[in-house]
C-alpha cells in the first residue's frame, strides 16, 4: 500500500489534472510519484446487422488517425450507461434497445487514474448523429466475421477498441446474443 | 488531421511530460487541446506448466491493488523485446526461451501518446528476481484452464493485462504454441 505524505497540482485543463509530489511505501521509505487525475469516459461496441460499427479519427496525441470503437468522456456526475447511449447517438447516430456492461478497466494505472467503461450495444435503431464540433469522425463497418482475424492482424491500435473488441467475442463465444 | 499550432510544456517528471497548446483542425479551426507525452512499457504474458504469472501490485494513480501481468517502463532508446526480457527477470525471476509479439498498442490516445508492447514469454527457466527498490510486488498464478472464466467474472481491472490475457487467448485459438 501506498499513501501520499504530500502532493500538488502543477497542471489543470478540462480533461486531466496533474499531481506530484511524495508517497510513503509499505516500509516506510518515501518515493517521487506524478500522477494524472483524468475524468474518465466510455467506448461502445455497436453490433449492427452482423456488423461492427467502428470511427476513423486523427488523434493529435497519437500523431495518426485509428479505428476505434465510439468512446467520450463523462460528464461531472453522468452514469457510464448514460454516457454511453449519449456518445453512441452524438457519433454514429443510433439508439441502443440493449446497452450491456462489456468491462470495466484503468487504461494505464502505473501514471493515472482514468477508468473506461465499455458497453456493448445491441438491437440498434437510427437516430440522427450529432459529434462534437471539434471531432472529425469517419464511420467504418467491419463484418463481424472478419472480426478475428483482423485482431489478430493487428489492425486495431486503440486500447478500449482492443479490449472492447475482444470482450465482445468472448461474450459471443459464451452464447450471448 | 490535426497540427499543434503552438504547445508548450506545462510539466515534466521522470516518467511524462506535459503540453497544452492549440491545434489546428482539418477546417482551419483551432482547438485546445493538452496532452502527456509518456515513456511508453511493456507487458509480459508468462506461460510456465500451464499457468499464467501475474503480479499483485499497489498503484497510487488506482488507490488500490490490481492483478497484472509483469510490466514496466521503457529506459531511454530500449528496444521493446529486450526491456520485455528485462522485466520478466527483474520482477518474476524468469527468462524466456521465447517471446512473441502480441500485441503493441495505445493505451488512451485521446490524450497520451503512450505505446505498450505486450509480449508472450514462453519455455520460461528461473534466474533471480531483483525489483526495483519501490515496486512492492507479489506473485500470482493462475491456472490457464481458469483464465476464461477470470476475464468473464471481470477479475482484471489492469488494460495491459486484459488485452494481453485476451491476445493469448487468441494465440491459443488459433493454433499457437
Amino acid at each position: 500500500m501506498e499513501t501520499w505524505v504530500e502532493r500538488h497540482e502543477v497542471f489543470s485543463g478540462p480533461i486531466f489534472t496533474v499531481y506530484t509530489g511524495q508517497a510513503r511505501l509499505d516500509d516506510g521509505q518515501t518515493a517521487r510519484r506524478d500522477m494524472v487525475a483524468h475524468r474518465g469516459g466510455v467506448g461502445i461496441v455497436a453490433l449492427h446487422e452482423e456488423r461492427v460499427l467502428l470511427v476513423r479519427q486523427f488523434r493529435l496525441a497519437g500523431g495518426a488517425a485509428f479505428e476505434e470503437i465510439p468512446a467520450g468522456l463523462r460528464e461531472l456526475g453522468e452514469d457510464a450507461a448514460a454516457c454511453a447511449a449519449r456518445e453512441l447517438a452524438e457519433e454514429l447516430g443510433y439508439a441502443a434497445g440493449r446497452l450491456l456492461p462489456l468491462a470495466t478497466y484503468r487504461t494505464s494505472p502505473g501514471f493515472t487514474d482514468e477508468v473506461t467503461a465499455i458497453f456493448l450495444a445491441l438491437d440498434l435503431t437510427p437516430t440522427t448523429a450529432n459529434p462534437d464540433w471539434d471531432e472529425r469522425l469517419h464511420p467504418v463497418e467491419l463484418p463481424l466475421a472478419e472480426l478475428p482475424d483482423a485482431l489478430a492482424a493487428g489492425r486495431f491500435e486503440d486500447g478500449k477498441t482492443l479490449v472492447g473488441l475482444y470482450a465482445t467475442l468472448a461474450w459471443l463465444a459464451r452464447g450471448g446474443r
